[in-house]
C-alpha cells in the first residue's frame, strides 16, 4: 500500500477499535493503550492521528452528528414545505434513534465531564446550538409557509431538540427494541401536532 | 441534645456536606473523605448512616424526586381535570426545572454509570418507570374524561417524560436563567396542545 493509503488504513482502525473500547468501557475507562491493542497500532501512530483520547472522541462524535445533518438535509431537501419535512424527521426519528443508540452512553459520560473540562463543554454545546439554529430556521420557514403556527421559532426548535434528546437518553433505558423506534415515531407526532397550523 | 436527635442531626449535616461535593466535584471524583470532613463527622459516624457512597447518593435522589412526587400529587388533587392538571404541569415545570438544575449532573453522571453498575441501573429504572406509570394513569383518565385526544396512552406518557428529560438536560447548557423557566414552560404547551383533543 502506498503510504498515503496505509496512514489512512491505521487510522480507521484506530477509529474502530476506539468505538468499540469506549462502548465496552466507557469513555472514562478506555484508555489509549487497549485502543492501541485493538487497533494492533502502535502508541507512536496512534499520536501521530490523535493528540488526545479526548481528541479522537471528539472525532467519532463528529462523525455521527456530520450523518445526522447529512439525513436531516437530504431530507428537507425532498420535501416539499416545512411541514412534511418535520413529519418526515418525525418518521425518521425512529430509525436514526435505534441506530444512535450505540453511542448514547458516550455521548452521556461526555456530557457529565463537560461540568469539569472547557474544552468538552465547547465541544457539546457547539453542536447543540447547531441542531438549535438549524430547527429555529426550519420553524421560520413553515411559519412563512403557513404550516407551522406562530409561536417563538428558538422555544420551537429548542423543543424539538429536547424531545430529542430525551427520547434517546430513554432509549437506553429500555430493553424492547422496538419501542425504541415506535416511541420516538409516536412521540415526535404528538409535538408535530402541537406545532402545526390548526387547518382552515 | 438527647442520643437520637444528635444521629438525625448527623445525618442532616452528612446529607448537606454530601451534596456541595457531589455538585462541586462530580459523583466520581467525590471521596467519602471529603464528605466527613465537610460535615464534621468521623468515618464511623458517616458508616452509621450510609453503607456507601453509592447509598448517601441514592438517597439524595430519592428525596428530590419525593419532592416532586408531592408537587404533582398536590397539583393534581387541585386540578378539576386532567387537561388543566397537565397544563398546570407545564406552568410549573419552568420552577421545579429550575430548582433541579444543581441537581442535574449529578443525575447524569449517575446515568451514565448505570451501563456499568446494576444496582444504579436499577435505582435510575425505577423511578422512570414510575413516572412513566403515573403519567400513563394521567394520560388514561384524560382520554375518558374527553381532554386528551385517544392515542396511546403509555407512549404519550414516554412523550412527556422524555420531554422533560430532555429539557433538564438542555437547562445545563443555558446559561441565561430566565431560559430556563420560560422555554420548559413553552415547550409543554406545545405538546399539550398536540396532546388535546380538538375542540368541537
Amino acid at each position: 500500500m502506498p503510504t498515503q493509503e496505509r496512514s489512512e488504513a491505521t487510522r480507521q482502525a484506530i477509529l474502530k477499535a476506539a468505538r468499540a473500547v469506549f462502548l465496552e468501557q466507557g469513555y472514562q475507562a478506555a484508555s489509549v493503550a487497549e485502543i492501541c491493542a485493538r487497533a494492533d497500532v502502535s502508541k507512536g501512530a496512534f499520536y501521530h492521528h490523535f493528540e488526545t483520547k479526548q481528541g479522537l472522541f471528539l472525532t467519532l462524535m463528529e462523525a455521527w452528528l456530520a450523518g445526522i445533518d447529512r439525513q436531516l438535509q437530504a431530507l428537507r431537501a425532498e420535501s416539499p414545505d416545512m411541514g412534511s419535512a418535520l413529519l418526515r424527521v418525525a418518521d425518521m426519528a425512529g430509525e436514526i434513534f435505534d441506530t444512535a443508540n450505540d453511542q448514547v452512553p458516550m455521548f452521556l459520560e461526555f456530557w457529565s465531564e463537560a461540568r469539569h473540562d472547557r474544552a468538552v463543554w465547547q465541544a457539546l454545546v457547539e453542536p447543540y446550538r447547531r441542531y438549535e439554529a438549524v430547527f429555529t430556521e426550519w420553524m421560520k420557514e413553515g411559519m412563512a409557509q403557513g404550516v407551522i403556527r406562530k409561536t417563538d421559532p428558538r422555544d420551537a426548535a429548542r423543543t424539538l431538540v429536547a424531545l430529542s434528546v430525551g427520547l434517546l437518553l430513554q432509549g437506553l433505558l429500555d430493553p424492547a427494541p422496538s419501542r425504541r423506534v415506535e416511541t420516538p415515531r409516536h412521540a415526535l407526532h404528538l409535538l408535530m401536532d402541537g406545532l402545526r397550523e390548526a387547518p382552515g
